[in-house]
């Protein structure tokens, strides 16, 4: 009996995490010890950054259903939160509750989203966790060091300092309006984290959100955190990418509602001086690089806004509101944003 | 309208960090940042350590179901690795899945036990994720360093060096024994993190791993990565804490049972070269504290052992495997566990 018994749990890990690349400055193999060994000797390292994210209401909503999807989300979303910061990633660790119907194809090509992530990235994962549970899902933990320069907070931001984006804006609503709505759009969604981005703002900004959880909601703690007002230069139809705009003229809705849902782009936010700015527009045209001029921070607690021929101004938070307030449930949010655009069109 | 709405997100992050308290070089509080930044300047770190552990299985199988404990187990499971290698925990994430129906009394109570274990292991909560999810459930991430030390591994062991642990063994399968199938036996369960211990044998141990997943399961992963056998001196009935020894008298199950099973007693298993021996228990008499010398490693892949008046040579993996056989049924396993005792009473 003992002979045709091979340890079946060790061959489990090896069949989930056996192909995942290693960082080289890692000191244990796969299995090899309790926790995951980075030998750090001789780098200077600054700060130490560390995030967890997780993928479980994306997954369990069926907003993602793709595999692929999935693996690339579960490290672009973490790695967007060390771009935020101004971190360079050492690694990531990966907890994975897999159910008792996960199947060796689609476990394929979610690891398949992982490694492409990966080596998209540059990035290695270091260690991880697997579970059993009712529903898949999968939390990630980006590790990230700065060396040589200051962090990025989500302040300071004060009165009279410009707020650009690092890319235009709405995919992530685009495809949950795909997803949930109207399945005729077809949006294709694969959003990068905005690294190289981050390693060049990070000399000009200061302070910095990602996108991930909608624009709206990134301004709603922005002008929380600072106590401060946003107004909008920038008609909302030109933040919208190309992809966005489609699904804007065809579908009729407002502009606002696609920067409006918690759903994100993983785009950075980020602010500049006035006296900065011509130095920093500069750098970007030598980068050859164009970011997006969103508007700029005011006194008070509200954001003001065009959207379409409507001039708006409210509390970011009623927008990033809606949503919390429905509960999660998709349709009682559209409710929500179509009763919200009734209101101020009757204003 | 705009008045009465507070940030609902914020308020509830609030509700669920809010009261943890925060680690002296944390750069940002909390919502201040997109990740967690930690000062590390002036620090020389040698090694970093980190590792994700989570709590699923415990909770959903009901072995875990009062709140505390789920809150002490979350932090001790992952310290315990961070002990194992001999690092100095700097902090930890957690990822929460809450569900509907968490209560904020079930909650307080869960924040109670994560509290009282970070205090009594001097570590604090650098930050988080909150989910909605079916089953509650939680993730940790820990954190560690390693400064003028070597990290230690689950290798190298080599023929001839002392195997010991950090306590007595047995609590874990007890508890599981209490929980499952005899609620009259009463066993309290609150392992602790050899954090302290880790310290002491890290000058003198070649090699190391947690009993976190069971002391025979622990075995086998030591044996599967070194190669080598292990011969258990001390009959194992003198390798039971007291409590698990009242039990395993209560209940009449061999001594080896209460060794074999998943969930451990988080207590550390380490080598000693045997010309290091008696530097080595010199030394623990003079810190006054005494090891458990549990045997010796061996030529070969078998581990041999008396359970009361058997003498067993078997793979490691065939106990191990008793339960990964078993689908994580607990009755199938009891099963197993039945007929492995029989197949050896008839030897």
């Amino acid at each position: 009996m003992e002979n045709k018994i091979a340890d079946l749990e060790i061959k489990m890990i090896n069949e989930v995490a056996g192909n995942f690349s290693r960082h080289p400055s890692q000191l244990n193999q796969l299995m090899e010890a309790d926790a995951e060994i980075i030998d750090l000797k001789n780098k200077n390292i600054d700060y130490l950054v560390v995030k967890t994210d997780g993928l479980h209401e994306e997954i369990s909503e069926k907003l993602y259903e793709d595999p692929f999807l999935i693996g690339w989300m579960s490290v672009t979303a973490t790695l967007s939160d060390l771009a935020a910061v101004a971190a360079e990633p050492l690694g990531l660790l990966l907890s994975l509750q897999l159910t008792k119907n996960t199947n060796r194809k689609w476990l394929g090509a979610f690891k398949k989203g992982i490694n492409t992530a990966c080596s998209f990235y540059g990035v290695n994962v270091l260690g991880g966790d697997t579970n059993l549970d009712s529903v898949f899902s999968v939390s990630t933990t980006g590790i990230g060091t700065i060396t040589d320069t200051r962090p990025l907070l989500r302040k300071p931001l004060l009165p009279g300092e410009l707020l650009y984006a690092t890319g235009k804006l709405g995919i992530g609503n685009a495809y949950a309006y795909f997803r949930f709505f109207n399945s005729s759009v077809n949006v294709n969604y694969q959003p990068v984290a905005r690294l190289t981005e981050s390693t060049f703002i990070k000399k000009y900004a200061t302070a910095c959100i990602d996108t991930s959880d909608g624009f709206f909601p990134a301004l709603s703690v922005l002008s929380t955190i600072n106590r401060v007002g946003i107004k909008i230069t920038t008609p909302l139809q030109r933040l919208l990418d190309k992809t966005t705009l489609n699904v804007y003229q065809y579908s009729g809705l407002p502009a606002w509602m696609f920067l409006a849902g918690p759903h994100g782009e993983y785009e950075l936010l980020f602010s500049i001086p006035p006296a900065m700015r011509n130095r920093f527009e500069q750098a970007c045209t030598d980068w050859e690089w164009e970011p997006i001029l969103i508007g700029e921070i005011t006194e008070g607690d509200s954001v003001q806004f065009s959207s379409e021929e409507m001039e708006i101004q409210c509390s970011p938070s009623v927008i990033a509101n809606l949503f919390t307030e429905s509960n999660g449930d998709i349709q009682c949010y559209f409710e929500n944003l179509t009763r919200q655009h009734k209101l101020w069109s009757q204003q």
